[in-house]
């Protein structure tokens, strides 16, 4: 087995694939941006790919939501990994020495009211990961060459030669980020009884009500969503699908039937994998809604004549 | 083949059920209340009885709302009858002789304002139905005995050897009754693409928001009503349940699958027969809501593994 | 004042305007009928009429249903009044003797079930109401004329000189009819805390949505509906308007409130009275739906310009 | 008055703060993120600041649409500005020669499919915006140090000295992007017929029954939204507030009416203000939500007494 992720070495992508258990002792290929890596996935180059899907502070990344739906992968699992900073420099520099800081925008945003309390000025330069930050910074010195930036923010595991000059420096302490393990079609988890399930939801117009009533199909049979999200279908100004995470596997008698009602009401529906949730937290499931009062209700039908 | 009807002869509902074609050359039983007749349908008397459930002035009416749901009987025909009436009086009354007059108090009601104007003064005495009322005076005629009422409110046909002082008497001239033939479970028509299904529907609690509940699982799947009556379930002052005609057949797939729904989510369902319309009316499906939809739907989801 | 009620005197109508404090002492008037006691409070002949609204087990009054709209008259209070029925007959009557048994219809139908098992093969005569039966009965024994029926089945308090044959023979025992004393707009009771409204609906169309829409009114205010009943429109067969009592006053906030969004999206609203409830339960307002909540979203819209 | 806007010179947001009638003669400052520009709104240093809010393909700017929450800021105006990118680089480079490519990951987003066709291998370099891409570039030129990368993708104006090797190259010919003009509250344009208002809502519970409630509260007054967005709380994960754009103005009587309902409903609203469409489409008002409705609705509550 194969695994891709979002790399290089040190980012937290790595980490949370590190965590992964079932991944441990199988080979692990960085790719340098999400869609790399799930077009890996994609063309076979890799079994599955771990990918960042939202942060608890800044959301969810697009590159991800979209490349999802536009590859037609599945996630087959997921992953939380706390978010901790670190500020990394040269070995002397000082808070004071610092001009410009380079980091992925996503880490930035997370420590933006650190660094305009602590190294007021500073500006910032754009990375395209948080371990390719210091990566950058120490192949200058290596290489001799002027540094792109006099300091980094990244994962405290890719500060590398660097030292480090302030820790944990996240503006909000409790920072997660959510991964998820992303595969090919054909691949559905088993059913635990603590799962989720990804789908994307097209409506037939952009009406508030449209979205109301494809709400409903979940709310009339106790569904609850964890994650909503709104991504423009790219027609035009104003065209939106959405991105829904919600509690129950696709073997839930409730899930397959509101996907039976999306699928009969909406524009279209894609299905984008049933997994495990990291939290474990078992969904609360209504006397009306169990696989029991599903079959219940089948009988009395068929009694019916 | 035996029809039951509420009778005696000479009713609408026995017009009714002379109208009914398949009922033509069979044996037709008058029964003298509504309640006697469906009984004798659950007792295996007759095969199926004629009984009025709605007038399109009066509204529904009670006893045979009850009786279906009390004696579990299903509806498997309707038919619809303009209503006229007469107003009859033994040979020489004339409009200022007329102190009393009998009839149903349905029928009391649809000519009220005509004898307020025509035959002020004149009180009203009950009788057991329209027919019931010109018998029971030709009776005392004959038996010379006094009169229970000096005239009677009654159909055309039941005019019998009395005199028509005055016709369509009705202060509304489009009342329209609907009748209903009922039959013991395990009947159930064929599909006919306008039909009509009977339900009654107990709410978890008697709120409003219950009562809703229970409606979105029609408007989910595009169902319309014909027909929504609350009747007291006898439990309390306060507690209802619903007495409701929907559009399509058991047969159907939106129908069916509201029924799942409503088993889950009602306190309790009664299904009280699927039948074709009287007016030959086809339901208006929307596209998500056709069989192909809910065929497509089902396919799809297989699909998903 | 007169007060004006559903008579004669011993009906259970009478009853409730007897143990209604604020008429004690004052002018009470019969009517034979409910639609003649709310034509003289429509015409100033009193000044306000106590009539029978609805029975826990027979379901609504359509005479003063219809008759509160028609008339547009306001209920301005409320009397639960616990129903329970002798079979009274004259002195020396055996229940074998008895062929016939007159009352009114909805009193027959909540003793049908004693009636069956204890004078098997009794058919009912109809009479304009439950006191009607025995002083008809009366009146004929003192006249020397025949009997209109054998027995009579009314109030304990209106058996007259008649033997009581049976005691509370009412087949639920727990029956109670509710009576609503009804007056000219204009009179409206003050606030109480434990108060109902009742109100008329007519829908822009005939469909299952269109109610749905009307209930959403009372839903996102969290008013609790403790009836709801459809009546015909008289237009055509399948054209309802709704009946309906609610939990709340005019002056309650979400009350005014609801009734301006039906007064913008239902076809009409016909306001027919706030008044205190009779069992003097204080409705359950959520937190957003008390007047602080109205009062405060007021004041914060206008604090923003 | 003083403008700001994300600069610098060259990016979409100069060319629509350019576009903005208003603006024209007054003084403009640019500002190297969006969150700097907002600032000086708050602190005063400008008067207003055209920022961008989301893009037809790339969607929502989250770092605009979260600072405008956090800020307290709230939107005066938006222009529509379409994108459309050149490929530049220094004279005589070859698309051949193209190893590295230096813009903003907005716009990267927007041109991948292209870059993958016609300059295959060459990776992404994150600039700050994308007119910071070609300056740092002609700066590197000019300055006889190594280039950060080989071309730069930005708007034909931000071209500068540089060679335009190829023109529109967005994968999307007719992508969008969307500028609000944003200032202090107190500042509420005049209605035209043709607003929007943004708003942002907060649930009580992160429930899928949560947002259909507010939604509801849109419903039920006709209220189309244009945009829908969830943005984490930052609370924790699986906790969002809604940020939403709605058809109409604050003075308007159905906007106001459902903003009462979501104060009294919401755990919070924060109103980010109301402006005229850049579109000029007025909003498609149905009968029961015209002012002139809400109008009678209130003059018949006050008939009641």
């Amino acid at each position: 087995m194969r695994y891709g992720y979002f790399g290089p070495e040190g980012t937290f992508t790595q980490a949370a694939l590190l965590s992964w258990r079932p991944a441990q002792g199988a080979e692990h290929v960085p790719f340098a941006t999400v869609d790399a890596a799930l077009r890996a996935v994609q063309s076979g180059d890799v079994d599955s790919a771990m990918v960042p899907i939202e942060n608890s502070i800044e959301g969810g990344v697009p590159a991800t939501i979209d490349a999802l739906n536009a590859l037609q992968l599945v996630i087959v699992g997921e992953v939380l990994v706390p978010i901790t900073f670190v500020l990394v420099a040269p070995s002397g520099t000082t808070l004071a020495d610092i001009r410009t800081i380079g980091t992925h925008s996503h880490a930035w945003a997370q420590v933006r009211g650190w660094a305009a309390a602590n190294t007021p000025g500073a500006t910032y330069v754009p990375a395209l990961s948080t371990a390719a930050g210091p990566q950058a910074l120490e192949a200058a010195l290596a290489a001799g060459e002027p540094a792109p930036y006099d300091a980094a923010v990244c994962a405290p595991v890719a500060a590398g030669g660097l030292e480090v000059l302030a820790e944990d420096i996240g503006d909000n302490k409790s920072a997660v980020t959510r991964f998820v393990l992303v595969a090919r079609p054909g691949w559905l988890p088993t059913p635990t009884g603590f799962d989720k399930t990804t789908l994307v939801l097209y409506q037939h117009s952009d009406r508030a009500g449209g979205l109301l009533e494809l709400l409903e199909q979940f709310a009339t049979r106790g569904i609850n969503l964890t994650r909503l999200e709104s991504r423009p279908t790219g027609a035009a100004m104003g065209s939106y699908c959405f991105s829904i995470d919600l509690e129950g596997h696709l073997r839930d008698e409730r899930v397959a039937d509101a996907l039976l009602g999306l699928r009969r009401t909406a524009a279209d529906v894609r299905f984008l994998g049933s997994y495990p949730r990291a939290d474990l937290r078992a969904a609360t499931v209504e006397p009306a809604a169990t696989d029991a009062a599903f079959a219940d209700a089948r009988e009395w039908l068929r009694s019916l004549g």
